[in-house]
């Protein structure tokens, strides 16, 4: 299939290369690796074992892509506002759009332009880092939830995790993608903000014992808020919660995305992954006195 | 009256030097300040007029010092292991030890060692910063509220309070001690813990409108936290904690002193302004999230 990745991180970076080296037509579009990735290909160091791609087809513009079949979205979130226009000549009548974003409102954000049954947004529980331009660190995990925005998406749903599959993507296809978004929010909350705020990485964190109680208590307000909104099943959060405590144990000294872009003096995804949520647990009547207080630390440090 | 200042800080210093400018005996136990008092004496630039004391009493030790009539102990709250030890020279039969510390805890811990009818506590709301070895800058504020830890107490505390308001401190004795700390409490939680974590001061941060928001909440818990203590009559919160929002309102880019300690790679008063009063709310079932988050980020800091 023909397929375009928008944002190319180390998220799009990634899947992208796992996609072209499992035979797919993949057009990357590129900023900061376009020079180092057109003169020397596309370096993967994973966990996984490492591989090169010597033959990259990177651009500068999505007009030089033209149309495909599937775009995959990996763009920083706080850049939503020219995303339509970014993808605008690469969607066809039946492209399907997957944005593997973090936090919430990406999908309704495509869904303001683009048609629902082309609409898929996706979770990534993936541990990577850009290193040096042109080479991608993937340090663990790498698993995939994709699920249709709405039920017109359905079909190409299942077409879509298939053939991540096919390349070697742990892909699970789930139809409550709203559950999805916010299970990982129990992840993303308390850890993109914390280490971003103190410049901890997460073994740094959770091997403090106040630290460790916090994290919890956070994931347990972020589960209370998921928990009022329309899932069609209750997240169980205690199980999950413990899940994800000893699945970040093993990421040994791991640095969220989010700490990198404060320690880089990067914008951060506070709109998606704070703002939104608060939004939305607020109009359910859930307190979140932690997530509120972590949020106005780190809007506090943006206008640094 | 022949006076000890025990811990000379800002606090100490400045209304130690109100005492002797008043006619007082003052002693000062001295450390960093010790070479230049001696040497040029103690300088107070003070917004209510600055003066110079050309001849001051300063000492190494307590010894030196010997049996006082009042000692008034402004030592940093994490060195109370030694406070008994540092006071016990200077205390005779009819000695009143007043304590002008931070937070909670700290004539309990006098009570250990010394008699209930000679303690009292006290909270300063002075704005005031030490500048050169040898000066103090009063920025701003002064009074003092002082109370008997326990009804023993009251006649002494009643004699203290003339004392310092002939020297023209304003002094207002309060029968409820334990209600005027948790007052003092509803502005050190979230201003000490809020500038120290963000290096930001207290201008800084009510100008910024989320932060302000969370000062208020943090304000709030301080002070449920604080009815539900054995108080005399509740603190009216709301109007209490709009009054202190208008009076930091007024503090020109205040840095309080637990922001300095952080940014002079200080320890911080941790015990006494969050761990105790965060006890004392758990205690009593009152919920405490955003204090208790500070509280961890700052102990995380502290092991930096």
């Amino acid at each position: 299939m023909r397929i375009a990745i928008v944002g190319a991180g180390a998220l799009g970076l990634y899947y992208g290369a796992l996609l072209q080296r499992g035979g797919e037509d993949v057009h990357f579009l590129l900023r900061r690796d376009f020079d180092a990735i057109k003169r020397g290909g596309l370096q993967v160091d994973s966990v996984d074992g490492d591989f090169h791609l010597s033959q990259v087809q990177g651009y500068r513009t999505t007009t030089e892509i033209g149309e495909v079949g599937l775009i995959i979205v990996g763009l920083k979130t706080f850049d939503n506002d020219k995303l339509h226009d970014l993808i605008a000549p690469l969607v066809g009548p039946d492209t399907i759009i997957l944005t593997l974003q973090n936090g919430l409102g990406n999908e309704e954000h495509l869904a303001r332009r683009f048609p629902l049954g082309q609409i898929l947004g996706g979770i990534a529980f993936l541990c990577a880092n850009r290193g040096e331009p042109g080479t991608v660190h993937h340090l663990g995990q790498g698993a995939v939830r994709i699920g249709p925005f709405r039920p017109e998406a359905r079909a190409s749903c299942q077409s879509v995790a298939n053939l991540l599959l096919q390349v070697g993507i742990a892909c699970e296809p789930v139809d409550d993608l709203l559950k999805a978004r916010w299970e990982k929010l129990i992840w993303n909350i308390p850890f993109n903000g914390l280490c971003a705020l103190t410049g901890r990485d997460v073994t740094q964190l959770l091997t403090d014992s106040l630290m460790r109680r916090e994290i919890t208590a956070l994931m347990n307000e972020v589960a209370a808020a998921a928990n009022a909104q329309p899932l069609s099943s209750p997240i169980d959060s205690e199980p999950f919660i413990a899940r994800m405590l000893t699945v970040t144990d093993g990421m040994d000294h791991y640095r969220p995305s989010m700490m990198l872009d404060r320690l880089d003096g990067r914008q951060l995804e506070l709109e998606s992954i704070y703002v939104e949520p608060l939004r939305r647990a607020q109009a359910a009547g859930v307190a979140t006195p932690r997530i509120e207080q972590l949020h106005a630390l780190l809007t506090l440090g943006e206008g640094a």
